[in-house]
């Protein structure tokens, strides 16, 4: 059974068990503005114009396209009712909604999570205008919640796809300790793990992060040119892959020993134990049933009350078909997060486990696991960390 | 100069010409989904947290976002003013909009311009929540003609990229014809023109579209791996491809002589003479000051007169850094298109012109050129196809 029919097929569970009598996406030229919950919808196929895919409740999947775009939709075979129009949408939409008369239309936005706020604003424009009149305005809701569930729940297909980008970004770390030499800059390792990807076929989930030294300028940015690798550095490599559309998200740690040096200074051993420490104290809260922030705030307290500078950002987010997957957060409660932090964790959900704290004269120490739910806690999938990684140069 | 300064001095020039006192992209994590301004305004950098990119009337260019993508637009070197922030954005949003004091802020919304809807509803509804109560919830307009603008009028710099884009599809499009053999089906000719981009280390500004003699499915579909290509076939090729973000979209039309034809059937040269006698009554027509309808209407007017089925699209969009860039469009005034078709073509702008007929038993007969808007009218970038193409095998 391909991916969209399992993933279609949930969505109707999911409705059910929210009482939901509707989910459509309403989105236009998806080459140029992808909504993410149509890799569950449509695989990799783009839509041309106004298009909306349609999932009931009781079980019906349609689709009401451009004509020109059917072909795409019906080689799929996953939809029961494909419409092809040419000059509007509006009438085939208000036909599809008079058959089904759903009480509550969860349409593709949400505050708070980016992985299920497809809908562009002018689109929501259009797309009340046609419906003012009709019964169907007043009965729209955000589909946030049903999106957070068919992202969070893993089909089997899934959680194995994520499987193989773990071992994959695995490898790539592995290569990458094995090919350092003293002189190199964060762009040379940059390269050594963009041609990891290439030579293994996948793309990566997002640019790899290269931190070398206390030089180093810690964010989303682009390695340096001119940070050179020397003996007494800590090098962090932030690098996830996505193999078949699912990614992986994990960093790594190593430390160039100085001269005469056979284990790191106390100073950068007890960085790297606080930072355990903190990801075991997250990983062992990480249960069905708690909070996302109720586990980032145990993580958060060990790296505070070891009197480290707090880090600015989530302890872990899910991954999935987005490497960030959204639904329930690990974070603080933050403005910028908005409720996604108070959402529940649910078995089967995959998160990152990530924090960092910085070494004077060392560097950047941080280390990102990625986990799965179970019914028993929290489960490793990659191949833990727990010792900083000696490099001898 | 660098492009992203360009065009963004550019942005300045257009908010004096309509009088707009501050242009405001909202956007978070646009890894996930990429609001398509961007590229003018940031180049290739991601955005991770809730961010704004703020562009004034009187000049100044400021960035607020999460402090861990500062680096990443500090080295970009075009914004003045760079805040990066931990929690919230709201109050270096509010505190830089009672610095400049705007009268209207336009913002990244449009009903009927996909290039110019990046912001998502959800992003909406947390940007008017952050201004309630200030007197600026009143002043924001959506950004539509202001893109409209930016997009349409190309630099120099942008307007090489795509004659060099126009001239690689060009080659593609040789190569392909010197390549086609009987037996070939849809996929393999697919893959000559995938496998041609590759060995050219360009990207595809849209999956190629094929279509092998009266048996072809016409659409935004994949090719048939069962549809032969044999003699008597017209051969309708659309390819285009990306060159360093700017694309070109070009169809070309071959047809495969029968044993001991030395010249295509009546009904086929027919048939290219009308479309090709369509594109240029679009072209004559396509003047500065002219609505986009009323160039889509001769040509269109063509077809019918001669009797064929009116083809369902736009005679013309606009290319540049998206393949479909908005703004101004030689289309017909359907509902589906909204004001686009309205719109005025100007001095600049880089069209499409592309329509079909289909030729029984024979296949799609369709051509599609690029062209620029000068002020003495049109001139194909593109080596317009005037005879259709013969191929003995």
């Amino acid at each position: 059974m391909s991916l969209t029919e399992q993933k279609t097929d949930q969505a109707i569970e999911i409705l059910n068990e929210l009482g939901i009598d509707l989910w459509l996406t309403y989105v236009r030229k998806t080459s140029e503005i992808h909504d993410p919950a149509l890799y569950f919808l449509l695989e990799e196929s783009w839509l041309t114009w106004q298009s909306a895919i349609i999932i009931t409740k009781s079980g019906r999947k349609i689709a009401i396209c451009g004509r020109y775009d059917v072909p795409n939709i019906e080689l799929m075979g996953v939809y029961d009712t494909i419409i092809g129009y040419d000059e509007s949408i509006k009438e085939d939409l208000l036909k599809i909604l008079d058959e089904v008369k759903p009480e509550t239309i969860a349409i593709n936005y949400a505050e708070d999570n980016v992985a299920a706020d497809g809908l562009t604003h002018g689109l929501w424009l259009r797309l009340t205008k046609m419906l003012d009149g009709t019964q169907y305005r007043e009965k729209l809701i955000s589909s946030d919640n049903l999106l957070a569930a068919l992202r969070g729940r893993k089909v089997q297909m899934e959680t194995d796809r994520i499987l193989k980008a773990i071992e994959i970004s695995e490898r790539g770390h592995a290569h990458l300790a094995n090919s350092v030499k003293l002189g190199m800059t964060e762009q040379d390792l940059e390269k050594i793990l963009l041609d990891f990807a290439k030579d293994n076929n996948v793309t990566l989930s997002y640019p790899p992060l290269i931190n070398i030294g206390a030089e180093t300028t810690i964010g989303h940015g682009k390695g340096s040119a001119e940070i050179i690798l020397k003996r007494g550095d800590l090098i962090n490599i932030d690098y996830g892959v996505f193999y078949e559309g699912y990614a992986s998200d994990i960093q790594r740690l190593h430390y160039v020993l100085k001269e005469g040096e056979e284990s790191p200074p106390e100073i950068v051993q007890s960085a790297f134990n606080t930072v355990m420490e903190a990801i075991s104290a997250g990983a062992d809260k990480l249960k069905p049933g708690v909070k996302g922030w109720e586990v980032d705030i145990v993580a958060r307290e060990v790296i505070i009350d070891a009197g480290y500078i707090e880090f600015k950002h989530a302890l872990g987010h899910q991954i999935g078909r987005n490497v960030h997957d959204g639904g329930c957060l690990l974070g603080p409660r933050w403005e910028k997060y908005g409720q996604s932090p108070f959402k529940t964790v649910e078995e089967g959900q995959i998160f990152t486990l990530e924090l960092h704290v910085f070494v004077e004269n060392y560097g950047f120490c941080s280390v990102e696991e990625d986990v799965i739910v179970t019914k028993e806690g929290c489960k490793f999938l990659s191949d833990r960390q727990t010792e900083l990684n000696l490099i001898k140069l």
